[in-house]
Formats: structure tokens, sequence, C-alpha cells
């Protein structure tokens, strides 16, 4: 007899101010989820306890489902081997061994991964990516990162962090970065560098900067990249110079990207493409242009589909394939 | 009864001034070899034809050894798929079916690939990235070229290019690179700019350019990074401004690779580097300075051993394995 109930997965994103939890299908659809506030305060057992009670209820509520496994993305840094966060900041985490907790909480095969990498693993197979081969996510917020399919297999480099595209080096001696390092594509295209590079122009042109700074209630040390790309949308001049600075670093960081790994598509996501989504097919353009040929004959950039549900489909997505590949 | 031949490979180099063919054991140890002037006025035919002669030549003296594939290395570009050669501007070649002529003539499985790409399956097998799982090969000669295993595999890429990590920008707008495009790594550290930013120097400066012009006998158009290298050893000041420049580019493209990939070991070979060896810990010490303390910490940076055993040894290796394991 063919059992009544059908398998699914649970997906988690565990972030510093709220944790995701959901219930998804084999296609990667959000059956039903159960966001919460982070409880970054109670430690790592408060947080590991509240996913636990929240995959519970997410079980009972959908009798004819079969939970098969958990994934769950976690902000920070992975062991690949044995599934613990190394350091997460945002969680004030140290090495705690999350798959291992979860296991005992849970009773089912759990896969940790970084909340990039994640990402990608929603995109390549339920996003734009799905069914490439050689495959980029580039996601640009306010850091840059990205995750990497080569031969259609997930890359994971030597230690677990592969896929660090927000940290190439652009500028020789350029900029200074979060890192600790200089002229990263990072330190002229995420987030903060686009809000800090529009402080400086303001600051060298308060009357070029006048729009921006309303948007930021007059406090320049307020103006980020989320008032630049509102008022680049106008036609300000001067966000549209720092946008088009930020636009340039991507595109040179981008024929790096493809001349290295040649891959057949780059997904394009984060903050702010979601902003801007318009300069996806400028930064094609460009990418084109200025790649090696054979490199690019074959390549599309498009952007990213899954957004703010990359999280827990992502995650999903992850834990049944790595069951099934051990991938 | 146990047969009483041993299975070896052939290796061959195919570049533009000569072409070397050898028998290669399975630990990578050249049996006996012949090269020769690359015909290249004779076309594709001659070129395949000579081939031919000496793969046969080689398994008529050595009656004891069954040879089972051949692998070549062409500088140029080759279809992943079929073999064939589609630009190969040494030997004049356009959309040469190499792969399937040579079959033709000597009746063995043949495999065709990219000279660096080649080099890079004799550090991984047979030198001294044997062993490593996620490995990067950096080849700088006259331009810069790389190969990357992740995951135990060779990349690809999606159109057979991956790996060209000289065209990886590292000062955008930079200097014009031989590709089209500006900035490239290989426009600061390859050996045709080492030249070329030599020249410059030179000009601004001919006091200081003294002794590397007199390498040249005195003419400024003849310097290349062969004189700049050798009067570097010296002590020369000019030569070691223009050498520092390029080792500040190799640590900066490098940088954004171990943050890309993520991996165990880098090989680092070609002209420039077996030339001035003393660079390689240098350049170690400025990536593991400057990368992301995750992707670096079991970095290790290694000068390549196959030298001009490369290409056979390479290729051999590469048609042995791929032959195995379809890889």
């Amino acid at each position: 007899m063919v059992p009544d109930f059908k398998f699914v997965s649970i997906g988690v994103d565990l972030g510093g101010t709220k944790v995701d939890i959901g219930l998804v299908d084999p296609h990667g659809k959000i059956i039903q989820h159960i966001k919460e506030p982070t409880n970054v305060k109670g430690g790592p057992q408060a947080i590991i306890q509240g996913i636990a009670v929240a995959a519970d209820k997410l079980q009972k509520a959908n009798p004819s489902l079969k939970v098969s496994c958990v994934g769950v993305g976690v902000a920070g840094q992975i062991d690949h081997v044995n599934g613990s966060v190394r350091f997460a900041p945002n969680l004030k985490w140290n090495d705690v061994p999350l798959q291992q907790e979860l296991h005992k909480a849970l009773g089912l095969p759990i896969f940790v991964a970084n909340d990039v990498r994640v990402a990608t693993w929603g995109e390549w197979l339920f996003g734009e990516g799905k069914g490439s081969q050689d495959l980029i996510c580039l996601f640009v917020g306010t850091g840059i990162g990205g995750g990497v399919v080569s031969n259609g297999h997930i890359m994971t480099g030597s230690t677990n962090s592969a896929g660090e595209l927000g940290h190439m080096t652009v500028v020789l001696n350029g900029r200074k970065c979060h890192c600790g390092n200089r002229g990263c594509l990072e330190a002229y295209a995420g987030g903060w560098a686009i809000g800090e590079i529009a402080r400086e122009e303001i600051a060298k042109d308060p009357a070029g900067g006048q729009r921006i700074l309303q948007e930021a209630r007059g406090n320049l040390e307020d103006v980020t990249a989320k008032q630049v790309s509102k008022v680049f949308l106008e036609g300000d001049p001067l966000a549209n110079k720092v946008i088009s600075q930020a636009v340039d670093a991507l595109i040179g960081g981008m024929v790096g990207i493809v001349n290295a790994f040649n891959p057949e598509k780059i997904v394009l996501g984060g903050g702010v493409i979601n902003g801007l989504p318009m300069l996806v097919p400028i930064v094609e353009k460009g990418v084109k242009n200025f790649a090696l040929k054979v490199a690019a004959e074959r390549l599309k950039i498009v952007p990213a589909k899954l957004k703010e549900e990359a999280g827990v489909v992502g995650a999903a997505a992850m834990a049944s394939r790595r069951m099934k590949n051990d991938n």
C-alpha cells in the first residue's frame, strides 16, 4: 500500500534579528512557516529550543506530511564536517555544535550552512539558477557574498569558505574594507560602502548632496545605501555618481569572476540589487563587453528569484539534496 | 597468466615552436621522449602525422610497454566535449579536430586540453599539488594562466575556459591588457607587463635604468622580464621597483583567488617564478596577511615541481586519469 503522507523538508533561516522556520515541499514551495524574533540574549540553548518547538508545531499542524530532514542557514562560519557554528557575530556564538544539538532535539538529519551558501542552494535548485551546472550567485547587500556551483556541485573549498567574492581585490591599495584588507569589491559596491562613499561625496559637495541629506533628515551620518538608491531613482546627479562607481566596480569584479570560474549564469541578488533591479542588464552588458570572449559567450546575468524566501527555501533545498547525494 | 607488459601513457606537449612526445609511466616518470620543431607551415595534417610517427617509434622502441591512452596539451582553446582545437594562434589553427584525427591515426583513446590545464593536471597528480582536493596552479610566464582543482575535480567551467586567473581585475580602469580589458593581474605581473613597465620606468629615469639597458645592449625596446629578473638578483634599484610592483599585484590578485576559491594549496609556476623562486615565500606571507583568516588558515603556497616536463607529464597524467574517471 502506498503511504498516505508526503515527504517534505524543514528550512530554517537563523539571523541575528529573526528566525524563520518553514515546511517546504519538494518543489521549493513554503507550505507553512513560523517567524519569530531571535532570542540572542537567551543564548544558543534558547534559540535551539525555539527552533525545535516551532518544527514540532509545524509537524503537528500538518499530519499528512512527513519531515525527512532539516536545513539551517546561519550568518556565520560553519564547519562543513560536523555542522558546528564556528563564529556568528550577530548571534554572539562561538563554536556552537548546532547540528548535533538540533539532531538531539528533533531526531532528524540536520544540515547547517552559511546563509549565503544556503541562498545559493535555493537559487540553484528552485530559483533562477535551476538546471545550471556552472553557476555563480552574487549577493550585493550590506556586504557582498557569493556561492559557486561548479560542474553540478556546490563548491565548499578547503575550509568551507569558498565564495567570498566580495573580498576579491579590484583596486590594489584601494579603499579600506571591513575585512581588514584594501580594495575589495565590497569596499566599492557593498551597501555599507555605497553609504560611506555617498557621505564622503556629500561632505565634499553639500549642495549636490541636498536631496540625499533630506532623506536622512539632514543627518549626514544617517545616509545609507537605501537613501542613495531611492534618490538615484529620481535622477539625482550625486546619487547617480555614487551608484555608477559601484556599478563600475561590480563590472570589474564580475569580469574577474567570469574569467576565473567561467559560469554559464550569474544570479545577482541582495538588498542593493533588489532595490535597483534595472542595474542587472547594465552590469550584464559591461561584463560581456570586458570579459574574455570564450568565457562570456554563453553567459547570462539575471536577478535572483527567491528574495526574502531564499533562506527558508534554500536551507530546505540544501538539506534534501545533501541527504540524497552527500553533496 | 599475468601479461609481461606494463601500461603507460603518451603525453604530448604541442607548442608553436616545438612538439615533445613522451612515454610516461604511471608514476609520472618520462621513460623516453622525442622532441621536434613544430612544422607549423605544414599545417595540421603534417603536425598530426608527425605526432603519430613519433608515438609509433616510442612504442616500437619499448615493446614491453603497452600504451593505453594519449594526452595532448595545446596552447589554445579546446572544445572539452570533442577535443577539437578551436583556436591556437601559435599553430595558426582554427577548428582542427585534433582528438578525432589522432584517434584515426593511432587507434588509441585521445584526450586534448589547454597547455595550462595540462600543467595543472601534472602538478596535481605528480607534482607539488599531489593529494590536494582544492588546489590552484598559477603560472606566471609571459602571460598568466591558471588551473583549478575543486573538491577533487579539475574545473572546466561552462565553455572549458575556467582558470583564466591572469584576467581577474586588480586595478579598475588600470593598465591596458593584451585581452582588451584594463587592470588585469597579467597587465601588472605577467612577463610582458614586467618588460613594458620596466621600459616605461627606464624612459623616465635613464640613469636608474642603465644596468638593465646594458643587458639589452642599449636597446630600450629589447628590455624584457628576463633582463629585469637578472638585474633584480644583483640588487638593482629600478629592477627592484618593477619586480616589487609585480609582487604587490600578485599578492592582491592571489588574495582574491584565495577568498573566492578557498584552496588548501597554491602552486606557483611559469618562467617568471622559475627565474625568481625567492618571490614565493614573499608572496605567501603577503597573501596570508591580507586574505580572510578563515580562507587562508591552512593555505600553503609553493613553487611548481615539474618545470619543462610539465607538458608531457601533465598530458599523460590527464589522459590516464580521464580514461579511468571520465573526469
